[in-house]
């Protein structure tokens, strides 16, 4: 299966991480490539970032749509998926919602840890938009944004470990995800010391449901409200983008 | 009060029907500007669409929002709007939204009619959105989508007119909004006859809930989870954005 | 437009501050008469008064009906809202529901301070009507009520004011309302300061949306499950509401 | 256990009604009071007249707390039932809030068919408040509300043992409630056919609620949200509601 | 009315207990058999023991329902409750939901106060089951479990007391549920202190609510997706259960 | 990966439909066990049956759990799943939720199709226990069970997929889970027809997820609500159960 895993954001030390991940939850038939943005943030961290980021993420994704299989949006509230999965007949999975989905098999509410309490807005509209708010146990983050998020993992994982175990104690989660892209990895890490919560990796979670996605619906969200919208003329996007939505696949 | 009538569309006929209408329901003391889309799509029609229109929507603001003290979207599901609140400390109202907050003061219980089928699953989201969906009757539509859209509401009155009195009769609404852009201004006409449900229009809506927050909070939704982002760069995107975005109205 | 704004309570020194909080918020054209409860309680303060006082509201309604085009009902919790909707065709508004809906434009999630935890299961019940309470992000109160309602809005200011800054930090308000008749206008004031959250105030809130319902809706919530009833004789009840319940205006 | 059964409508015919089916459900050790509402309306159909009905049902308690143990309010969608058990400090029960709480344990789902449609918004309010929305299958209800009260129970039986059927067999309703104070007793005599859903007599259920609580908690809804308001002048009461609120047994 | 009151642990410590509050509550004419589980846990404390114990208590019952007029299933959580309903055509009653509805009328929102962190996932279900989580207020428990449960009624009824009260003062409580059948009766002790909630004892709301079922509704829970399944062989399972599963009270 | 699949149905010929439908869904380096419940019920189809079936599975994990690394148990409400979850700290999946799960990647709404009404009762249990029944387009079912089950796949599959047409055309359901193990493989044939909804089998569904839990969390549900429980002593149940919760796999 060729997985297209499409980082959002312009941080190419991103997408090597992302990916790394992604490579050690693959299956041995799967082969992934990853992909970074051409334009937009170096990381989102806004809605009014993720909105512009979503458009970006269906240009990526058009010009490569015909050499993959499934698509993983790996930005933690998975900017343009909805959209995505309505442009494309192919499996197209989010970060957050993977993760979301996964715990609900692995304890009865989930929380999420984060390290930034900037994000957690628009995070919560992920839950929401999963319909799994009554399970959600809530966010525990650092009080404040801190420094570069290059070495994010590296630097707060000490800290990141303790608000997942404060979480499990008090907040009621038996399973703790830890959000945002550049903590990817880090689960596995912490999983080694003593937390009383099931710890999820979101970039590992997406990987293993575009691999289900491919088996049990190779052409994804394809029907219904997610039909593909007939062909329609537009004016000043991307050409790949604006041919795709003109005449699709046969168009090429 | 200069309230910046966007339409996110690039269809001028409709951005001049969307004026048309906002005119008659402004106050005597408001001045409105209506602009169109410089690029996207004559008619947003589908969850893909509107993704785009989103990201063009904070473009067309950023270019203007010096010169405003509110802004309208009006394209039915408010494409960009939470994203523009964020951005922009000036009052930023949907079409969809001031439906439906202001049918919550006409009834129990809300419906939306509209003129294609196709359109009714992205609305549903601007109802989830707002916290609204337990007070949500449905939708009524025509089988499927009809000929241009150009006169929709003119052609397609009577089957509107007649979708209505059966949402008011056997769906439990007191109330009916008759969404979409290319029927603004329908639901005056329609309410001359005999229905019985209260019938809303989504532009006179959004105009009144303009000069309502203009009042009430000139400033918008500045705070919390909608406190402007920091300033941060950005690659590839329309300079007056990526200008708002880096440093903002002192940047100027 | 001519708007009834109704104290349900008996305290003249009360509609007077109602009074003239909405004086300031109303549009150029637009003329207040505000009015007091002939009986009842000179603050309504539990569920067992607001029975009382919804019954009462009803009854000064009636007598007013023919020479005004709207109605605030000015006591936070809004006593006989959905009965006055129901009996009387023009716009009737409540502070709480205008509050808690033009929350829904300046942010995701608010709150409500208000001076006394008594009311507080009162004023949920608003929240709970008006099918809101996912995005209620609770109240903070003083621990208990104190003293005289009458100058609780000066007394207090700066106690709610820290109220205020707790809920934004604490609670993930984006908007905080701040509740009762008796703090009518310490919006204003309180906004002046530093306080981290969108601050409301519900008078204005609720003249501005009587306003805009008398434009896109003058004949109010008229239909459905609020057509009026049928004409009926009663016993024992005020004369003017009798006669408005056996015949309407036509019977005057 | 001393109940008070007080029908909050002027109709005399509808206390008998409702005294009888009462007499039939309660224990061998209940004494039953049935009392008629002296002012207000001979049944009561809105919401506007439940609202004065519940202020009426409040000046009936007051003149009688010293003499019962616990209290029915037998009009279906419960006026005044809140505001009662704030104020007194027995036990008291609604019809509606009482048949769906005891539905509850007799199926997964429960609808609610009733003689006119008229009453199903008022009625709504009831399953809302009790929280049990998510458990309720929908009304049934003849087209049009058909002449007198008085014999409807005789009149319309067959045709509302249809609509139970019905509302079996499409809607899901493993139970249904005979809804409105001029069905009192009907459940039991459709019985005897065959429907396939359990019927639930509200009066019947109000009584064997009224007597559990009176057992578990003699003192009712005492505390908390629920605690008796400090005592507070009025003006314009009648004189033993406006003792009781001043100063309560004691100032008798 | 001849009440079966089912222990489905192993305990007959327990069923002492429970048996003498129960006797204490019940009207004149109901008598009251209690029985203990035969095989499974001595006291049910996990999903996994509740799994196993469900299925025992229907085994209990198949062995005594011709003989007994109403159950009551007498652990918190209720195990087997719905399985038992569906098999069985009498009232059965589980000791949770029973408390959960009951406190419905006697406050606006709900909490439990149990004697171990351990149970409370468990009991959660219970109160999701009955559709009532937006009426609850919460657990309140000791930190850990401690000892054995024979004497914790006694042991620790300080500790659940000011648990109590806390629940009262912090979580808006208006009503206190003390969860578990080894604290069956400390209500009624606890009552007689000071604390600002009502206080509700589990096994006597079951035996209440099972005799209010046996009057509205003796056939119980007999229709739509509780009508008793068609006969059905099977492999292996207990004499009496096998044999009123295969064909019922006429296969005797 | 060592996958049981556990059927929990005393029918061999069930068992071989469901691996044979697993084997194909498999990735290379997974191998299935099927194992038969032993005793029983031949084919669950009622609450009372799950429930007595949700304790035999749990025997049947407890003997053979050390030889493997997931379970999925077969039958389609998922009787014992949570039990399971808490008692052994390996993957376990239940062929409802898996495919709950995975229809939220595939479109907004899902529908299950299912050959007899009699089981939607107990399906919507685990819908609800999932948490997204607002997500849920309701069910299509024949009118009523028809004949034997060990050749419904075949004998109805037109039947069925007029069905699951019916439900994406007027029920708003993007993906359609064709529900109960005896109709497991149907959709993959029925796919090569034209329907306009995704249509997912949940064997397939169940074993993609076990390989994914496999990989992002190979001790399952272990922490939280799901911790094991200390060890107990029981009476009665059978050895392999009852030594596994006396001790774990290190009493073996």
């Amino acid at each position: 299966m060729r997985l297209l895993l499409l980082n959002p954001n312009t941080s190419q030390e991103l997408t090597d991480r992302l990916s790394a991940v992604a490579e050690q939850a693959k299956a041995p038939d799967t082969t992934i490539t990853a992909v970074t943005a051409p334009r937009g943030f170096a990381y989102i961290s806004s809605r009014a970032e993720a909105e512009i980021a979503g458009a970006i993420a269906l240009e990526m994704i058009a010009e490569r749509v015909e050499s993959c299989d499934a698509v993983v949006i790996a930005a933690f509230a998975d900017p343009g998926l909805k959209a995505a999965r309505e442009l494309f007949d192919i499996p197209v999975v989010g970060m957050a919602e993977a993760a979301l989905l996964t715990a609900c098999m692995l304890g009865e509410r989930f929380g999420i840890v984060t390290f930034t309490p900037r994000l957690t807005p628009w995070y919560f509209e992920a839950v929401q938009s999963a319909g799994l708010a009554e399970r959600f146990a809530g966010f525990r983050t650092p009080p404040a944004a801190q420094g570069d998020i290059g070495d994010v993992a590296e630097r707060m994982a000490e800290e990141l470990g303790a608000l997942t175990a404060q979480m499990a104690k008090d907040d009621g989660a038996d399973v703790v995800i830890l959000g945002g892209a550049p903590v990817a990895g880090l689960a596995a890490r912490l999983r080694s010391g003593a937390h009383s919560a099931v710890l999820l990796d979101p970039v590992s979670a997406a990987v293993k449901q575009a691999e289900a996605l491919a088996t049990v619906a190779p052409q994804g969200a394809s029907h219904g409200s997610y039909a593909r919208p007939p062909g329609k003329a537009s004016q000043g996007l991307p050409r790949a983008l604006a041919q795709w939505i003109v005449d699709g696949p046969s168009g090429g």
